[in-house]
């Protein structure tokens, strides 16, 4: 760092020789290399805690989506406690088996491009796709939960049985789903943007 | 752009020359200035846009956000049609208040910001302010929304009177609230993440 104009000690790091490869690296192609390739490596570490990160804010919310739906699913006591009684519930059921398939192809997705290092579509396409995809079950997430929050309110107030515990129990496990992917959202976005300029 | 190797031609549109200023452009130091040069002119041109943008979508939440706001806090009919009965509604109401103010105050920061030049805060700071307010209320509208929906629908099947009339309004100006500020979000996550490495 306090070195700009000695490039060769920090080849230790693994960065080609500025005076022989001047094209392999893309963002510094300058001799400072002592502040570009600390630059580099912390941004390396960055992105890779990010991608990390948004893998397991995914797995969160596939955990947490298919909980809810499960839940919600098996939430039939007969008479007027069936859960597709109530259009809440059903939107909030059918919200749920949407997150559940959207965040589980992700993961494989993702799963599949770090084990084989290979992507399956472009890079800025990934990225786009996983940032309105996240961006908008994220919405329908938080928008069914809170369709049905207020009428499992209302039935709590009266009485509590296993119908309206379950149903409870679906709603907050929908609502840790949108939290989780509200946070893989901004991941996502984060990853959009630097796509774009390199 | 064919002839990366004389940056003296592209000096009508202002680029430094870089043999002797190296430092002055932190994005393309290279003597390839040709595509540098263009490049960064279409980058000034995509954020100018942008920023425009933004204030349209920022102005148009506060317009509708405004709208849901007056029509719920006067849908006062007397005896049960009072809105204020209704938890839902009240939750409408709040949130559409809050997002009245926001929106209300960024409006004026950015309209501010750009007649005078001058920012208030930081770039970064600002910018990432920006995305988190704009994400959280987006997600506030259509949560009040989403919770508003259902217990209209049910009374609308029963009777059609100026009550649920005002209601089912004031919940489409949330909904447009939101899609202005979901649109207005995702234009300052591309700012905030833009704004890291300049």
């Amino acid at each position: 760092m306090s070195n700009p104009d000695e490039p060769t000690k920090n080849n230790h790091a693994g960065s080609p020789v500025p005076a022989e490869t001047p094209t392999a690296d893309v963002e510094n192609p300058t001799p400072a290399a002592g502040f570009g390739v600390s630059a580099i490596t912390r941004r390396w570490k960055r992105e890779d805690l990010l991608k990390r990160g948004s893998l397991v804010a995914r797995g969160l919310a596939l955990l947490f989506s298919l909980l809810s739906f499960i839940i919600m699913a098996s939430n039939k006591h007969g008479d007027r406690k069936n859960f597709d009684n109530y259009e809440e519930y059903r939107y909030l059921l059918a919200i749920a088996i949407l997150s559940t398939l959207y965040t589980g192809v992700q993961a494989l997705r993702h799963v599949h491009e770090i084990s084989t290092g290979k992507q399956i579509f472009e890079r800025r396409i990934s990225a786009m796709v996983d940032f309105l995809g996240d961006q908008v079950v994220a919405y329908l997430l938080i928008s069914s939960a809170s369709a049905a929050i207020p009428m499992t309110n209302r039935m709590r107030e009266g009485q509590d049985n296993i119908f309206t515990d379950s149903s409870a129990s679906a709603i907050s496990m929908s609502v840790f789903a949108f939290l989780s992917l509200a946070l893989s959202a901004m991941v996502s976005g984060y990853n959009l943007s630097t796509q774009s300029y390199i």
